[in-house]
Parts: C-alpha cells; sequence; structure tokens
C-alpha cells in the first residue's frame, strides 16, 4: 500500500480511537460521575482534546493527504480510498484554517461562559450572562472571517452543522413553516376541541418508566450487546465505538411519558449510528453523519412519525396498558389524542411535534441578528419576548422560561438550532417516502414489526455515511431536496382531524 | 523553578491524567460496556498503555531525573521534590531495565493466555491452559534475567508487588502461619460446636442488599462525592482522580452475605485511595501506596478486624434487622458466630478469614516450585490437590475448583498472591497497635463512630503514600515489621471462645 496511504489510514483510526476514548468521559460525566471528579475529568477532557486536535492539524498529515490529492497519484487508489481522501481533504482543509490559539480561546470563553450561564439561571438574570454572551459572539464573528464561504456571514456558521446549508434556503423553507404553523396553530387553538383539552393526569413510577423504556428500545430492534439505556439530565447519544453506543433518558421530569418519548428519539439516533459504514471505511471520516440535520431527521423519524402515529399505539398501547392500572380503562383514542396535544409552551424541549419549528425559528432569526449586530446583547430578551408573543401567543415570565433556556449559546453553538427543524422537514419527507414505496407500512407498525422500516433507513440513510452531503442523499431518496411544505402536509392530515376541523 | 524539575513534573501530570484515563476505561469494561465494546475497548485500552509507556521510559525524561539526582542541585530541591525525585529514579531505573520487545511480548502471550484460561474453565480442563501457563513461566524467568536483585530469582517477582519483601522474611513468617494455622484448625474442626454448626439460612433481595451496602458505606464515612458503588462479576475498587474512587460489589452470588462484606473490603481500598497526600504530591508517584499488602491491609482491616468483630455488629445488627425481617428472632450472639465460622473450602475467595492464608501460602509454594522448575507444569494440579489435602485437609473434584479458579497467573501475576496473606498480618498488627493507643475503640465501634479509626489508619498510613516503604510505615507505626505471631494472637483470641475450645 502506499505509505502515504498507510499513514493517513493510521492517523485515522488513532483519531477515531481518541474519540472514542472522549465520547466515555463525556458519557460518564454525565451519567455516573461522583459531584467532586469534575475537576480532574476537566484535567483529562482537555489532555484528550489536545492529543487529537494536535494530530488533526498536523502537517504531515495534511501534507500526506495532499500528495495523495494530486491527480496521477489519485487515480491509483481504490473508490473508496478515494472517497477517503477527498473528505478528509475538505476537514483538514477547513480546521486548518481556524489558529490554535483562536481554539483555546473558545475553550476558556466557553468554559466560563456555561458557568456564568448557569449562575444567570440561578439568579434568574440574563444580565450575569450578558457579557459572556457578547464575548461568544464576537468570538463567532472573528470564526467567520477565517473563511471565505459565499453569501451572509451567518452561512459559514450553517456550514459547520448542515454542510452547504445556506441562509437563502432556509429564509424560503422557514417563512413557509412559520406563516403555515401560526395559521396552522391559530385554527386549532380556536377550536372546540382545543378549549375542552385537558392535560393528561397521569403519574409513573421509575420503575414503570424503565420497563416501558426498556420494552420500547427492544421493539425498536436496538441490540442489547452493542447499546444500552442510562440516566442523565438531559438526554443524549454518544457513540463509543462501533458496537458501543449509549443512550440516555430522564425519569425524573414532571411529564412520565417524557422518559418514553425521549428514549424513542435517542435511540433512533442510536440505530443511525451503530449503521454508519464500517469495513473499509472503520475509523474513517466517512464513518459518521452527513450533517446534524440528517442525524436530527432519524430521531424526529422514530420519535413523531412513528412513536405518535395511531399505528405503533394499535401495537404499544395493550404493552402500556400491562404496565400501568389506570390506563386500563383509557381508550386507544383518547390515549391517542392525548400524547398529540397541541399548546404553545414557553420552553423548546417541552414544545409539541407542531409549535416545536417556530421555537427554532425563533432562534435561527435571533442568531442572524446578533451576528449581523442588528440587535444588541441587551436588546435579546425584550426581541425574545416580543417574537414568543408573535409566532406562539405566549410571553415568557422570565429569563430562565425564555432567553436562558438553551445551553447552546453558552457553548459556543451559534447556526446549530436550525438542524432541528431541517432534522423534522426530512423526517417528513422520509416518512412520506417510505409511506410511498411500502403502501403496507401501517400494517407493519400494527404488529410491532419494524424490521421493514429500520432495514430502509439503513439502505437510504445509515450505511452512507458521509459518503454523501445531506441534500444529495434526500433527493438521492426522496427526489427532491428540503421541502418544508412536506412536513406541513403531514402536520395538516394528522392535527386537523385530531381537532376535528 | 529548575527547568527539569518543571518538565518532570508536567510528566507526572500527563502520566496521572492518563492513569486516571485508563482507570475509567477498565471501569467502564467490568461495569456498563455493552458486550459487543470489547474489541474496539481492547484498542482504546492498548493506544492508551502504549501513550503511556512510551512517556515512561522515554530518554529526556530519565536523563532529567538523572541530572536531578547529581549531588549539587539535589541538596537545591525542596524536600518534597527530593522524595519525588528519588522514587521517581528508582521506578524508572527499573522500568527501563525492561525491553520494550518484551513488554509487548508478555502483552501477547498474556491476552492469549486470559482466553485460554477461560476456556480451560468451561471445558474444566486444566490440559487447555497448562502450554500458556508454560510460556507465561518462562517469561517469568526471562524477566527475572533483567535484574539483579540477590537472593532466590522469586525475589525479584515479590519486589513488584511488595518492594523489599524476600522469600528468606515470608519463609520465615509462612511457616510459622501454616503450622500454627492448621494446628488450630484441627482444634476447631474437631470441636463438638464444629460439628454441630449449620450454614445460615438467609436469602436477600438485591435490594436489601444494595440498601445494606450503602448503609455500610455511609457508616465508614466514604464521601458520596467523591466515590461510588456498582456492580461487576468480581469486586474491585479503581481510582479515577483524586476525589474519584469508584468501588463494585456483586449481589448475585450464593451468599447473600457476599456483597456486605466485599463492599466493606473495597471500602478500605477507597479510604485508602482518597487518603494518599495530594497538595505538593498531586499526580506524582508518591501519591499512591507501597506496596499491595499496604493496600490489602487497608481492605483486610475493615473487612475481618473491624466488620466481623463483636462490637460492630451491637451497632449494625439492628440496622441489618430493620432491613430483614427473618433476623429479627435471631440473636446477636447466634449471628455473630454465623458470620465467623470457619470451614476449609476449596475456593480462595469464599474461604473464611482463619483458612484464607493457607489458600495463600499454598500458591506461594507451587510458584516458587515453578519459577525453580522444581515441578513441571503438567505436575501442578497434582501438586495442588495434594496440598490442599495437606493444609486444609479437603481435595479439589475438578480442576475449575483447583489449580484454574484465580485469573492471576494468566495475567502474569506472579508474586502477586503473597500480598493477600501479608495484608491479613499487618491488618492485625495495625489493629493492636490502634487498640493499644484507644482504650475505648470497642465503645466507638459499638456507638458506629469510625472517626477515630479513619483518622488512625489516615495519620499512620494513608497520607504517608509512598514516603516510606511498607516494612518501614510499619515499623513506624507497630514498632515491628511483619510479625504472623499477631494475626495467629488475634485468630486464637477471637475463634477459640467461638468454637467453646
Amino acid at each position: 500500500m502506499n505509505e502515504d496511504l498507510t499513514y493517513i489510514l493510521k492517523e485515522q483510526h488513532d483519531l477515531s480511537v481518541i474519540g472514542g476514548i472522549g465520547a466515555l468521559m463525556g458519557w460518564d460525566q454525565m451519567t455516573y460521575m461522583p459531584k467532586a471528579g469534575s475537576s480532574d475529568r476537566a484535567e483529562q477532557s482537555a489532555f484528550l482534546s489536545k492529543l487529537s486536535h494536535d494530530r488533526v492539524i498536523a502537517d504531515p498529515f495534511y501534507d500526506a493527504v495532499q500528495r495523495l490529492q494530486e491527480k496521477n497519484i489519485f487515480t491509483t487508489l481504490e473508490e473508496p480510498q478515494q472517497h477517503i481522501i477527498t473528505r478528509l481533504h475538505k476537514d483538514l482543509k477547513k480546521a486548518r484554517k481556524v489558529p490554535s490559539t483562536f481554539v483555546e480561546k473558545m475553550a476558556k470563553t466557553t468554559t466560563l461562559s456555561y458557568q456564568a450561564w448557569e449562575q444567570a439561571r440561578s439568579a434568574n438574570k440574563f444580565s450575569v450572562f450578558a457579557p459572556h454572551l457578547e464575548a461568544i459572539f464576537d468570538l463567532e464573528r472573528e470564526y467567520i472571517s477565517f473563511f471565505d464561504i459565499p453569501g451572509p456571514a451567518y452561512n459559514t456558521l450553517l456550514d459547520d452543522y448542515e454542510e452547504g446549508m445556506t441562509v437563502d434556503i432556509l429564509n424560503k423553507e422557514f417563512t413557509t413553516l412559520r406563516k403555515e404553523l401560526t395559521s396552522l396553530l391559530d385554527t386549532i387553538t380556536t377550536s372546540k376541541h382545543y378549549e375542552r383539552q385537558q392535560p393528561l393526569d397521569l403519574t409513573m413510577e421509575e420503575t414503570q418508566q424503565k420497563n416501558l423504556c426498556m420494552k420500547v428500545i427492544k421493539t425498536m430492534m436496538l441490540p442489547e450487546e452493542r447499546a444500552r439505556l442510562d440516566v442523565s439530565t438531559h438526554p443524549f447519544t454518544t457513540s463509543l465505538g462501533d458496537n458501543d453506543v449509549r443512550i440516555t433518558t430522564n425519569f425524573s421530569r414532571p411529564n412520565p411519558l417524557f422518559s418514553l418519548f425521549s428514549t424513542i428519539h435517542e435511540a433512533g439516533h442510536a440505530l443511525y449510528e451503530l449503521g454508519v459504514p464500517k469495513g473499509c471505511y472503520k475509523d474513517t471520516v466517512i464513518s459518521d453523519a452527513p450533517s446534524l440535520g440528517i442525524h436530527e431527521s432519524q430521531s424526529r423519524f422514530w420519535e413523531n412519525m412513528i412513536a405518535r402515529g395511531m399505528p405503533f399505539w394499535q401495537y404499544f398501547y395493550p404493552e402500556l396498558q400491562q404496565i400501568h392500572a389506570q390506563l386500563q380503562k383509557m381508550p386507544l383514542e383518547v390515549w391517542y389524542q392525548h400524547i398529540n396535544q397541541v399548546k404553545p409552551s414557553l420552553i423548546r424541549v417541552e414544545a409539541d411535534e407542531l409549535t416545536y419549528c417556530l421555537h427554532v425559528i425563533l432562534r435561527f432569526e435571533l442568531e442572524q441578528q446578533l451576528i449581523n449586530q442588528e440587535i444588541k446583547i441587551g436588546q435579546l430578551p425584550d426581541q425574545w419576548n416580543q417574537m414568543m408573543d408573535e409566532y406562539l401567543g405566549i410571553t415568557p415570565d422570565s429569563d430562565i422560561n425564555g432567553v436562558l433556556q438553551d445551553m447552546h449559546w453558552s457553548g459556543g453553538s451559534v447556526g446549530y438550532f436550525p438542524t432541528y427543524a431541517i432534522g423534522s422537514i426530512y423526517a417528513a419527507q422520509l416518512y412520506q417516502q417510505l409511506s410511498k414505496e411500502h403502501i403496507d407500512l401501517s400494517t407493519h407498525i400494527q404488529q410491532g414489526n419494524f424490521e421493514q422500516i429500520i432495514d430502509w433507513l439503513k439502505n437510504h440513510i445509515h450505511e452512507h455515511g458521509r459518503l454523501f452531503t445531506a441534500d444529495e442523499l434526500i433527493k438521492n431518496t426522496c427526489g427532491e431536496g428540503l421541502n418544508a411544505h412536506v412536513f406541513l402536509n403531514y402536520l395538516k392530515h394528522k392535527y386537523l382531524p385530531i381537532y376535528e376541523v
């Protein structure tokens, strides 16, 4: 084998190994680590990050990749190797544009900023967080200056999470989405059915919740020898190796169904992680997702299209009724309406399927205004509250329930939020396509048979890893790119009958 | 600060960080890792081991230490720095005598050997393991050849686990111990009380066991923000950082008290780990135990001297009775006799406090015979069985219950077993000394007040780390070195009354 190629594959392998170790440290920190372990863990994480970063940006590594990129050598490579080199070249070129001094500055700023965000939440005071947020947005603008991605500055931030996505595309789709969602919401909230709707009065012991979650991940065929479920404050999925994916949930939220739906959501991510290409792509840049939107499409698909649908509960409701005596008298139809209640809420992560994207669009708009310096940090809470009123008809009673609710900005993640809405739209597009190709889909779900669905997702999404961009992947599968109308159609077909409008 | 010193302390720090990460990987592997994660984990562990080993044996590191060792520079160092450099110099000189090629060969051999040991256990056939054990002992002899430690070859192996310990010292103490223990055992097993003794008929739910274990570690003042208890096949203690120590137990053993006593045992190790010196010794070679015997003395002290003693149960029995209704009718004296039953058993880890050391001495004798090639590997099972009969009056019915029971040899740990008996002896010596210095010891224990004990162990053992050798530490504390008579006296005073002889 070509000497450069051997060296590159070894580096890729080691970086993947380091990545797996880092994932274990992160997982442990969120699940089992004793409190006082945090300062040692911070040093361990910093050590590993440096180890990884130094190797990613090392000149000999990039030089080797560049040599293989040269046409006369590139053409001698086998096809999978060509894919790896092309992808790696793009990634490295991008990573090397950011000076190490900036990476360090960002790391320090976000550490302080996260602490300030927590303090601000304790004190319910945005002003505690404001100067740190200012520093973060200054750094984001500095970050943008390292690149020459065309169009609005915000495109550069988007590109990190959703390669190739632009403000233009999102403006078009999100404008449609916002207008139609607010109109749909208006139709629903003025309906008779909405007036009568009551919150679900249900309590569930932790062990009941846990049993239910274990049942559902078994139903979703998440292999127990390759995956596990634990508990953390905020649910997440992380991959420690090709055959070791961990998901988490939380059994102590006020809503007893939080654990079930978040487990299904994370299991959707986990199936994806377990399905990304191995073999000749193991431990390489290809063995990953092309974008966060695609990753989110997998979790949303399972959480919403499948697990909030009637066929799923035709199968699963008897299981739930067995676990929970209180539900034995509640008809399936009533249950179905309960888990699909629409109601504007202040908190994004508690939002229903229909209003969720309005929370995302609000953040997308605000992030652009801040990046473009159209508003000042000090104006943010007011602006937030005004837009909440405009989009959802409700106004936060406090900063905690408003502008301070998400941790993303404190960690320097700007441009991230849109991927949640992109994921919802892609999920609807995939669901529509799958339904077209398998007219017996509902029957399979009613029977608790998810093999067909998992295989379809694997064949169309999972096993392609990063061989295509998100846009290519969706076009190849669904015949068109991001299309908010498909998602809106799905919502209308589902929710108008529920609200009898 | 001296440039060499800065560099050395940075290396020490990084090695400690890598050690903490490695401990996390080991802990996770034994507790939560999904089965199929093992091959990726093996690569992650190998990667980290190499990273650590390469830095330990790097020439610049050793050269810097040597330069600081030179008298005119050494005397300019502060006292703690002198301790660090002296200790480090010894450690590195030793580590550098072993060629990297040998380390790799040993790693490969033990990996195969461990698998063969597991297969041999499944098949209950020593012959499956024999050729691998032969290879291990060949490597052990090769290992010995790298050093010039005086006396019998076995001294070199001992020195790795119990620095400065020799066959001469152990022969003397273990001969006394073996003779007196077999005689004491004979007295007990021929007593009327022994004839009448019945095994404890007790079942305990996992949640009951868990509650009990959580109570006992609270009683032992193991701080919950710095330590945690989980479940693994074999109980162990591991340190992930200065403020993050993890212990494990197992709730599925046939003996329902296994979890309680193993938790106490591991909590004894954990208190030690949390107590080793920090401050100027943080992340250095000093912040550790001088020997495995000393470490084991801490676990045995709590498991046996404290938690199998009458004063402890005067305090703790009512707690247990609250958890377990079946015991509400059993008088404390009967309970005390039950948990202190002497009965020769085939399996070391199930042995009672009195017969335990006979299992260890048997292994000590056999290891020497194998190292000195006085017997052949093929003779081992017969030799084992003969000695079991001689020492304990029972003969294994199968290899699993005999020569195949311990994993130590398959991992290349030869010379390790004696530290278990050394720990038992040291524990008795520490207990005797503590009792002398605190005549109100029993009263404190009866009241569930362990602060005095923990402080005493901290002041005399924990906080000295590796500033002294094991021998120095015990001499400083108890006025004499290893003395089996103290342990024998303790056993006689405890067990002769129980068996009314």
